[in-house]
Formats: structure tokens, sequence, C-alpha cells
């Protein structure tokens, strides 16, 4: 078995590389910043280019490789490693990835996945959830995204769409979802609507340490913003975490009622919010969850930060 | 490979033996009053009692047997065969039901598992589901049960509690369910809850057919009175069906966002309503679901009736 593979993940700001050996660990880090190629070419040329500064660098070659696994912000068929869309990237729309990258870099085997998917997948293999044969991956942020290991693989659906727990229903009647539908998770979880839920509480006049903390500029509100002071002990801002780890908790619920697994890994920014917001999620799912089912599940951060994508993208390849 | 199986199917009322064969065919049912046995050794010895009698009718031995399933409306440890309790049997707590079989049937082997896991199975693999290799099965009746199949195989999960579609929040707040849980899909689509929710209508004064089909005795309405009336144009029983289609479409919705199955199979007494019913499910699907899920699933109705958890029960001794 070859002993390493590269990791990129294609992100809306920068595009990482990586080297990772079997162990999951990562060895030799690169950054591309995505928006500054003009085309889609320009930063495949990049990524190619790099993959070759990574193999110099380590006095490899090409054949000392297993594969290149490529995470991408977006929904992907799997099989094909076509990419149908991107999110926040320009200019991809139905690109066949792995077939030109594998063209590009002399028949490696290449393996195109959702950049959630391989994180779900990075802390599976050598994160949060080492050992775990059942588990469910949430990233919280702009978005809520969620991935699912069933019996230590990724568990991608029939069309590689699987894993969306940010658009499981927490309102029957709810607020109108980006995605179309109405009362998602992720409308009331989502970067985005934290903040704006939390200006609205700051207009109407309720006191808080977050006006210091941004001078009074509320554009300048952000979820970091709001975990520094509840860090402080602001009660609005403690208030905050307790509603959305509720919430997220009301939807873990039906998740583990669903599909009973041993860990829930909450990742993604918002997870920085710590304690507050994890205790919250935690004394919702016991009051909720199926007492087998909640018995059964340990619901843990993430481990691996950035790193998890990169390291999944490689474990593609390596075998459990 | 052995040619048969029997399938047991042990419910609150009745308990169902069948030969089944490895095309899922059930060729010789027996049926006994599960309540009419006061001890629980005692409806056990009367099973073991069936078993023999099915073979010598169909003049076959022991040996001819791939095994006995047995599926039970309650909880199990599934690897050890191990019944934790059962809904509506009494006498049932953490009863080794796979041990003591296996003792008195001559060491043949028993697999104990949930009925709606069998149904579910048995669906998958000689009904609606066959083909699929992922689908979600849910029963609509007294409760909400529901069962999943990963890559043709059973899903389940960590303590063989997965499945529970019926514990899935429809609302964040929403009234409490008899799980202990709040706003359960199963509090407003169980059958006494919808039955309890026309009543309340009937008695502010709504016109409905409902009223003759009872003789003006509210006592007597039943699902299968709602779907009388509906069949008959009646607008309270049709809006009736329309609302719990909706709310099964919602939590539908989740299932389907977050496992983006090939299949949703919707069986028990209540899928009787029809088109009424599933057209409210699917319209509420298809404008909540993600577009590439959406597209990826057909919900249909249940083929094997009554005949699913036994071929299910069969099914665990017969390779796919």
């Amino acid at each position: 078995m070859k002993k390493y593979a590269i990791g990129v993940d294609l992100g809306g700001t920068y595009t990482k590389l990586a080297l990772v050996d079997k162990n999951g660990r990562v060895h030799c880090r690169a950054k591309l910043p995505t928006t500054a190629y003009k085309t889609k070419e320009a930063l495949l040329t990049a990524i190619v280019a790099e993959i070759g500064a990574i193999l110099k660098e380590n006095r490899l070659s090409f054949r000392d490789l297993a594969g290149v696994g490529i995470g991408v912000p977006g929904l992907v068929a799997f099989e094909e490693g076509l990419v149908y869309s991107l999110t926040n990237v320009p200019g991809w729309k139905n690109v066949r990835l792995k077939k030109i990258l594998e063209t590009r870099l002399r028949k490696i085997p290449v393996l195109v996945d959702n950049d959630v998917n391989l994180m779900t997948l990075g802390e599976s293999r050598f994160g949060a959830g080492r050992g775990a044969k059942n588990l469910v991956c949430i990233t919280l942020g702009t978005g809520v995204g969620g991935g699912i290991i069933i019996d230590g693989n990724l568990y991608r659906g029939t069309s590689s769409a699987a894993g969306e727990v940010g658009h499981m229903p927490l309102k029957e009647e709810g607020l109108r979802c980006n995605c179309g539908s109405f009362g998602c998770l992720e409308r009331y979880v989502g970067n985005r609507y934290i903040v704006d839920e939390i200006k609205d509480k700051i207009r109407s006049g309720r006191p808080t340490k977050i006006r210091e903390l941004v001078r009074g500029n509320l554009s300048l509100v952000t979820p970091e913003i709001i975990s520094k002071a509840a860090k402080k002990k602001d009660a609005l801002a403690i208030e905050c975490w307790r509603r959305v780890g509720k919430r997220i908790g009301v939807t873990l619920s039906g998740v583990i009622n669903l599909l009973n697994p041993e860990k829930i890994i909450i990742g993604g920014g918002m997870a920085d919010a710590g304690e507050v917001l994890f205790k919250a999620i935690r004394d919702t799912v016991n009051e909720r969850a199926l007492p087998v089912s909640k018995g059964a599940v340990k619901i843990v951060k993430a481990k691996l930060g950035n790193d998890a994508g990169l390291a999944g993208a490689a474990a593609l390849f390596m075998p459990k």
C-alpha cells in the first residue's frame, strides 16, 4: 500500500493542498487564493503545479501517491467525479473534475467529493470519530452542512446528496429558507440569521456588552463577537447561544432517533462558542431523544479543524 | 442453500407464522391468539408446536430450514436476540428470545428483530422496494414506525434502535408526545390524534358525512371511517387526509434531505386512505425537499400487506 495521498480542499476563498500520510497526518501544506485565478483552467493549472511542487519538496514522485482527493463546496456526482456547481465559486457548472485532473496528473487516481463529506470522513478516520462505526458530523457556519458515516464508510445516498442536516425542518410552518423550503434548521442557526436576530434584540434596547465590543457599529456583529460577549457572561449573548443550541438539539434529536448513531460531531466556526452551546445541545437531546438512542450517542466537538477536509480527501485512498 | 425459513410475527393481538421460500413467497400461514396465552412460556410452547405442525404439513424436517426469524413489537438487541420489552404484550422484559427458542428448536438458528424492521426488509427484498439500494419504510397506524435499508441491508444503528421516523420533530415547540418529547410527528398523525382532531371539528359544528357513517356516535370514528367519508368526497375528511399528508411530507422531506434515498415506502392501515393522502405527501415533498434528492426518490405504497413482516423475518436467513 502506498504511504501518501494528496488532499485538496477547494474553497471559495482559498484552495488548500497537503501531503497526507496513511495515518492522516498532514505534512506539507500549501494555499492558493481561489479568487485570484480568473478561470477554472487557471486554478486547475495552479493546483497541478502545486502538487508537483509538494512532491518535489518531499522527494516523492507521482508513483508514490495513492491518489489525489479533492473536496469542493457543492454537489458532486461521486462515481463520475462530476461537479454540478459550486457555492461561491463562479464558473463551475457540470465540470468533469476527476477526468480533467487524471489526464493532467499522469493518470493518478483522482476522487472528488463534497467538502463536508470529506471533513466527516477525516474526523471519522483520524479525529473525533475514531472508532465509531456510525456517526453524523455537522458543520455550523454560513450554512449548516452534514455528513454521515455508516459502518465506517461515508454514506452518500442515491445521488451523492445525503447529509443535509441544515435542511431538515425545525418548524412545520417556519420562515422561508434559501433552499425554497420553510422552517429549515439552517434558516434559524446559520451565521447570518443568528446575527440578524441578536441585532434586532439590541436595537430593541436590550442591554449587552456586544454594543461596546463593536463600538456601537452593529454591522460588525459576528458569531465570534457574540461568543466573546458570552465568555464575559453577557446575558443576551448567552441567551443567544442557548437558543441556537436548543434548535440544533431539537433537529439532532430527530437525527438521533432516526439513525441511532454512536457519535455526533459538531464542527465549523460556530462550534467555538464552546460549552454554552454544547451544553444547550446536549440538554435538549437529553430532554427529547428516545432513551436507548440518547444513551448510545456522544455529542462531541470536531478535533481536526481545517485539516479535517484535507485528511478526509486523502482518506478516500486509504483502507479502513 | 436451504430453500425455506419460518417467519413469525409476534403481535399484540395475533402471532402469525408462515413457511417462506427463498423468493419470499408465503406458503403456509398459521395464527395464534397472543392474548389467549396466559404466560410467555405458554405462547412460546405454542409457537414451537406450530412450527412443528407447519413442517409436518409440508413434509419438511428441521434440517430443511435455514432458520426461524421473529419480529416483535418493541425494542430488541439484535445481536444477542434480546427483547427489552414489548408494546401491548405484558410480561416481556429482557427476554433472551433467541437463546430460548434455539434451545427448544433443536439448535436451528433463530433471529429476533423489531417488527417494523422486518416489514421494511420484506418490502425491500420482495415488495415495493425491490431493486432499491437505499430506502426508508414508514408504517402509519396507532404509532408511526420506520425502518431503513442502506446498501440493501437493514440499518439498525448502534443499539438496534434506528428508524424512529415517528419521533422526529415536526414542530420545535409542539404538543407533548408519549415518548416524553414535544412536537413529534407521531403526536400529530398517530391514529388516535387524527381521530381526536376530527372529532373536535365535528363537535364544533362542521358538516360532514362522518356523522351519518357513525350514526351520530363519535366514539365510533376511526381512520377507516374518515377514509370512507373522503371517498364520498366529504370535505372535512379530505381536509383531514391533506393535513396528515402534509405533516408526513414535511418530516419525510427532512428524511429525504438527510438520507437521499431511492424510495420511501409507506405502509400500515392508514396508507389505505389512498391517493388523497399520497398526493398530499408527494406535493409537500415536492415543495420542500432539495431538488436533487426529491428528483431521486419515489414515494410508493407498501405492497405486501401483512405478509411483509413474515417475509422479512424469513429474509434474515436469505442472502441478497
